[in-house]
């Protein structure tokens, strides 16, 4: 088969077989095809789309680009969860434990900080002596000794993602739909555990600005992971502000374990817990004893209990007094006396960034001390003087004036408060 | 400037600035925007298209990425000759001898044969000794001592058009208008004539199968060309079948002569002189008063003259008794009487390029005796067992019975003639 007729016939707009778009990821993934070819496919696909077919192929092919760990086959029930990206979004942290208190196995492999978001797997690295699962027997291993596995992203996972992922980043080809989908699902299907819940973030501070955006990439994920065989439930959720208040990854894991204390955040308890709730959903429980059930084991300290049960068996210390504390902290006051009417997530994301919270390149060192704490939120009302946040600063130098700027930039106060937004806009999937 | 933001905003449809244009080329020209990018930016143009003044800064950047003759400023009233290629049109060898016969240096850099079509510098290579003009100062010293100049296409010219050439060649982006144009235009102002006559070829046998798609194509050139301030003509010829009866390099010489001396095919006779006259008139010569101005060169040996003059002046030896001749031919007869109602001139190029008269990839070696003499056009009638053509083989082993097989499947034979169609189907440009 030749190439240049595969890249012809989806510049005119045309679909590809399910054969030829193996042939796209088999010379993806083995070098045969030239970086140009892919470029010029890829721009196609960005421009033309893809058929809800040919996004089913796409995954599949680039799932069976590398090893598939086939986890439901070795520890039926177990549940993966997938967020989209934020910032402030600790869920997995709380999500892990609290689904293992309830008596449901989780599997997530986690990734690292990239953009104005902050990574899973930097978050872990704050407790000391915490290592992912690498590889699938290091997987079911954990899973086995505390019922919950957190799994670095691994290179024999769907390599020819990592490949047109590269290739996407310098060809304006990232925000492709059905290139977006079979990023994320081939990763998923390649782990293969068999029941799924995706938490799509919309809003400032997500990849997806508007609720249409987030809902047709909720229902593309959707669409793939049924064709699949995988029981599935989405949530579209708000990312108009941060979730959590604590940016940051040593802060983002006290934060979690607040919640985990049945204290904590409101927005990040709700969110967590609606996704537990789809989880156990997923397992065949009815949606109100199931909410009963985890709002039990977050009061009643059994996911608090499960959480240092999960640390230690990844070989880290679960004592949240060895976690990393800022070096100083600088309190940012409100310009003026008002309502918070919009917080911009997105900046936040990468002023934590600029402190040494995440990442701008590969490569990149993550201080855990660093971070954000954000004091207030839309629709609450800040007299003048009061902190907007506070800069928890780490090793790294930081122009405290010029990160004092950037930080009062973020918030838009006004004399009205805003009209709120539910921080569940939509759910989509399976079950009920 | 970022490249990733101006391959987003083509994607988008939207247009880009002269500058960001000029980014792009001499990103191309120098290496340092990559492949994969320059590759997706041209998938992105080839689907969204380009606005006129997309299209002219291209022309204009590229033009730039290399040395500009400036042939105008050197030699005033020098006219320039392209055709958008076809089979049998040996319409070159005419152009420049007539042209000068009649008064108007002609400078034309002449192209290598490359798919179906055969290039004029390979059928100048059939001339014993014959040695195009290599850069400026040959060329300009050609130009003093005969009138004109067959230049070879050098690498210092447009080498940005090089680049993305072969770029688009394995990406599927050749068919873009707005980059056919640019390819096409940025060469011709490099060489800088002040004058041009386009023959932009349609039919079956042309890169463009329909009038409405070489009329756009004649429109966008005329546009590059009028803002460049270079005067031109457009004619839209027809390519359905073979322009001249002969395909082949010595063989194309021979019948260029042919029409030199009075004699010769009809349809190509026509075609050239509608150029001539088209080239004239852009001198300011009234059209009716330059018709018969050519007319007559070729009538009384004037035309005839100056290619002797032309031939000696680039080292070329212009006795027709030693251009090469077939090792042997072969009539392919027809198998039933009838009209012709389709001749097939890609399949006949393709043909030719099999029996050695051209090339299916660079570096390959063309034969200058092979080549294909074809005896009856669209409308004749031909008898059961008369020649359609006449295979000429040179040095290379051709499995015959095939190509006589490939020949007849090229003529589609009727009982009724076809509708005849315009030679020149239309003329688009700056005079009259």
């Amino acid at each position: 088969m030749n190439f240049v007729e595969i890249i012809a016939r989806k510049r005119d707009g045309g679909e590809l077989s399910a054969e030829e778009i193996r042939t796209f990821i088999r010379g993806a993934t083995s070098g045969t095809v030239a970086d140009e070819q892919l470029a010029a496919l890829l721009m196609a696909i960005c421009i033309r789309g893809a058929s809800a077919a040919e996004t089913r192929a796409l995954v599949e092919a680039m799932s069976d680009s590398g090893v598939r760990w086939r986890l439901e086959e070795a520890f039926a029930g177990v549940v993966d969860k997938h967020s989209t990206g934020g910032v402030g979004d600790s869920v997995s942290l709380v999500f892990a434990p609290l689904l293992v208190a309830c008596g449901v196995p989780v599997a997530m492999m986690a990734g690292a900080s990239l953009g104005h978001t902050q990574g899973t797997l930097d978050k872990l690295a704050a407790i000391p002596g915490f290592a992912p699962a690498r590889g699938r027997a290091e997987a079911l291993e954990r899973l086995q000794s505390c019922g919950a596995v957190f799994a670095a992203q691994s290179a024999e996972i769907a390599p020819a993602d990592r490949k047109l992922y590269a290739l996407r980043d310098v060809t304006a080809t990232v925000p492709s739909l059905p290139l977006i989908v079979a990023s994320i699902m081939s990763k998923k299907l390649a782990v293969g555990a068999g029941r799924l819940v995706l938490d799509v973030k919309w809003g400032s501070g997500a990849f997806r600005k508007t609720l249409d955006e987030a809902s047709a990439l909720a229902e593309a994920l959707a669409d793939v992971a049924r064709a699949a065989g995988v029981r599935t439930s989405v949530l579209i959720t708000d990312m108009d502000e941060p979730l959590g208040r604590k940016l940051g990854s040593a802060s983002e894991v006290r934060n979690a374990l607040a919640v985990l204390e049945g204290r904590g955040e409101d927005r990040l308890r709700v969110v967590t817990l609606e996704l537990a709730v789809e989880a156990l959903a997923l397992a065949g429980q009815p949606r109100a004893a199931a909410r009963a059930k985890a709002e039990a084991a977050l009061a009643d300290g059994r996911a608090r209990a499960a959480w240092d049960k999960i640390v230690r068996a990844h070989g880290g210390d679960p004592d949240p007094a060895h976690l990393a504390l800022p070096r100083r902290t600088v309190a940012v006051p409100a310009p003026r006396s008002g309502y918070v009417a919009a917080v911009d997530g997105e900046a936040l994301g990468w002023l934590a960034v600029t402190l040494g919270a995440g990442r701008r390149k590969q490569g990149d060192v993550v201080d855990p001390a660093a971070g954000i704490d954000i004091r207030v939120g839309t629709g609450e009302h800040v007299a003048a003087g009061e902190p907007l946040l506070v800069l928890e600063l780490g090793e790294r130098d930081i122009d405290v004036r010029l990160a004092t700027g950037r930080a009062v930039n973020a918030f838009r106060l006004a004399d009205v408060a805003p009209p709120g937004r539910p921080l569940v806009a939509a759910r989509i999937g399976d079950h009920e």
